[in-house]
């Protein structure tokens, strides 16, 4: 069966074709700069067939179209017809307290994405549930799936996602943490407790998914328990361009002494603030080489973003009263030797330590920690596609075996 | 000689007299509810004569003023004129960059809290600024010093005090970490040191104040390096009646859906959340309470306190790469041993083992932990006056002897 992966961001769609015989990746691609003139699209195939064009692609459901075109495309296509697709799984950001797993999507879903979810993420809702309505206008006997980025962290216990605020703002609006990148951190569980050769079910796991965004999950015996990120995925670590914590006084002192309303500061702590905000750029890979020049601003940036993910690192600890391994992911994770070095040499007081040569690898995934270490530590090349694609494979197994 | 020690809150007045040859204290008291008709004084003296009495006092000068006169008073009075008191030491709320360690306060020191650090502080800064000017007023030849409850944070390096926002905002309005409760984490550290028989340059110690208002320290080699109040007291745990760290995000989040200003929100993070937001009551000794009864909102409030302080403390282990000693204060600190015991068994990876019977004791300080535990647990009962006392009586003592 051939499943498609949609994950359309705001002004961007990516995809990958799974043949789930093997979980090969038939096609992928991604189409960026959707709503603009120069729309760019670049895709490739299993053998490895590639296309860049530029066109003008003014909403989500023609990159759609787009995508689905360059599939069956003679000449850099894979499959002959869509109906070849038995499923499409789209990565959602927000499923709110109602979605606490992956759900084969019903009109009265999408009604609930668009009513009551949209507003809780409202730079990426939007496309997300376009991308679908896209899929069933298009294909509408391929069933579609939901995969939702908070789902894997419906498991926290109430201590862990409510907020110390007044009580009705829970029950009112559901202000608490939820919690995203699940879809990563489940996958890096997964692939930690394999690695191990051990039941996720026994291990107690942090995982440090540290890309442009970033956040740090606690993982007891296989659920999340605690994670970073909260009502939005702005709290928790000092990001590319996001703050991470800070005092929530400070914001209205700020307000005040700028004359700026709310919503400026919102935007600041989200797109001026984290490693832009101090260094004055938000790419890791620049403020390394900052660091690297010995810039002073650079190097402080780079200190205050280990430092928080060592600190959530101890306090993670903590709230499992114990760990058995940690995984570094995503871009910054899995391509920042010198950070991951910092960071558990500063813990070695936990039994964390690693091997610098070890550490200093580049593949898909390999462990670092030294054969004395305590700790069992790793490198994990994270794929919510792979996750997205067997939540998909299984939701539609289902339909299809009930229907026969 | 003789040190007066002044506390000056928003409605209240707090006193001690000392004599520093063994620092004891000769008297003290308190006078409650001030603006009011109905002000109360509670004043007691060495050999334990009290007297309580209701009056009207409409500002802090008139409430120093009744201070002074009940220590030169003949039947109640400890001194027989004002001229005995060498210093009066004052608790003041924030030094801001500025004030790192405490001063003989001059017209511009004065000048620049006013004008700089009011606006840090607004609801305490008043009430400490009018203290230390009435005492001037009163009695303009005795030395005024302030004591900030700033300034042992002032040691924190920058990686733990700045935020990741833009930097422009530390620059041009100081928006950064302070940390508060500084004169008793400094007092416990020193107690700790003392009580373990090492040097406190060669311990890492975890200072929790918890009362009221409640804040971490970790303290390496004597100074401390991070704490979890900010840039005012609301940030880092679940306290009384404030929300600690919150998703700033959420605070945008709610103004837009209950169509309040932040003003507003800022009053509900400071006033009626925490313990209260909850539970629907703020002091531990109800939460407590409703825990015995099974009440199921003051069962989650106390989980969520417990599991915030557990997770700081984690991260300042991380943050120290080890810990040496963790130490209990002030009213919630030193008064709740259950919540001291889950704590501890909850960290029982980091070796932290505490003795049952031990940690039921009521006295002014002592060790929790057992024998066999990594990590020094003690309670001890804080005193932030006998900590201003010295550090007056010592700047005191430096104009005298230069006078001389």
């Amino acid at each position: 069966m051939k499943i498609l992966v949609l994950n359309c961001g705001s002004s961007s769609l990516k995809y990958k074709l799974y043949d789930m015989e093997d979980e090969s990746v038939l096609a992928d691609g991604k189409i960026e700069r959707i709503g603009h003139e120069n729309a760019q699209i670049t895709h490739q195939s299993l053998d490895h067939s590639q296309i860049d064009k530029t066109t003008p692609i003014f909403e989500h459901t023609v990159a759609v179209v787009e995508c689905l075109n360059l599939l069956v495309d003679p000449e850099y296509g894979v499959i002959s017809d869509l109906n070849e697709i038995t499923g499409v799984g789209h990565r959602v950001l927000h499923g709110g307290e109602y979605f606490k797993k992956s759900v084969l999507v019903t009109d009265s879903d999408l009604a609930y994405m668009d009513n009551k979810l949209k507003e809780l993420g409202p730079l990426h809702m939007p496309a997300n549930i376009m991308g679908i309505k896209a899929c069933q206008d298009i294909m509408p006997q391929t069933p579609q799936v939901a995969v939702f980025d908070t789902a894997f962290h419906s498991t926290m216990p109430k201590r862990a996602y409510l907020y110390a605020i007044p009580y009705v703002l829970y029950e009112r609006h559901r202000v608490r943490k939820y919690g995203f990148h699940g879809t990563s951190h489940k996958y890096i569980a997964g692939r930690v407790a394999d690695l191990i050769g051990e039941d996720v079910t026994k291990l107690k796991i942090i995982s440090c998914h540290l890309g442009n965004g970033a956040s740090l999950a606690a993982i007891e015996g296989g659920i999340s328990v605690d994670t970073s990120m909260g009502f939005t995925p702005l709290e928790g670590l000092m990001m590319g361009t996001r703050s991470g914590d800070i005092d929530p006084a400070a914001l209205y002192y700020i307000m005040k002494k700028e004359n700026i309303p709310m919503a400026n500061i919102n935007t600041m702590l989200n797109k001026h603030s984290g490693l832009y905000g101090i260094a004055g750029v938000g790419d890791m890979r620049d403020v390394q080489k900052g660091v690297n020049e010995k810039k002073p601003m650079h190097t402080l940036a780079y200190e205050m973003y280990e430092y928080r993910i060592r600190k959530f690192i101890g306090s993670y600890i903590a709230a499992m009263n114990g760990v058995d391994a940690i995984a570094f992911t995503a871009g910054i994770g899995e391509n920042t030797p010198r950070l991951r070095e910092i960071i558990c040499d500063n813990l070695s007081f936990f039994g964390i330590s690693i091997d610098k040569q070890l550490n200093q690898q580049r593949k898909k995934e390999f462990e670092i920690s030294a054969p004395d270490s305590r700790v069992k530590v790793y490198v994990i090349s994270t794929d919510e596609e792979v996750i997205i694609a067997r939540d998909t494979l299984q939701l539609v197994a289902n339909v299809h075996s009930q229907s026969n």
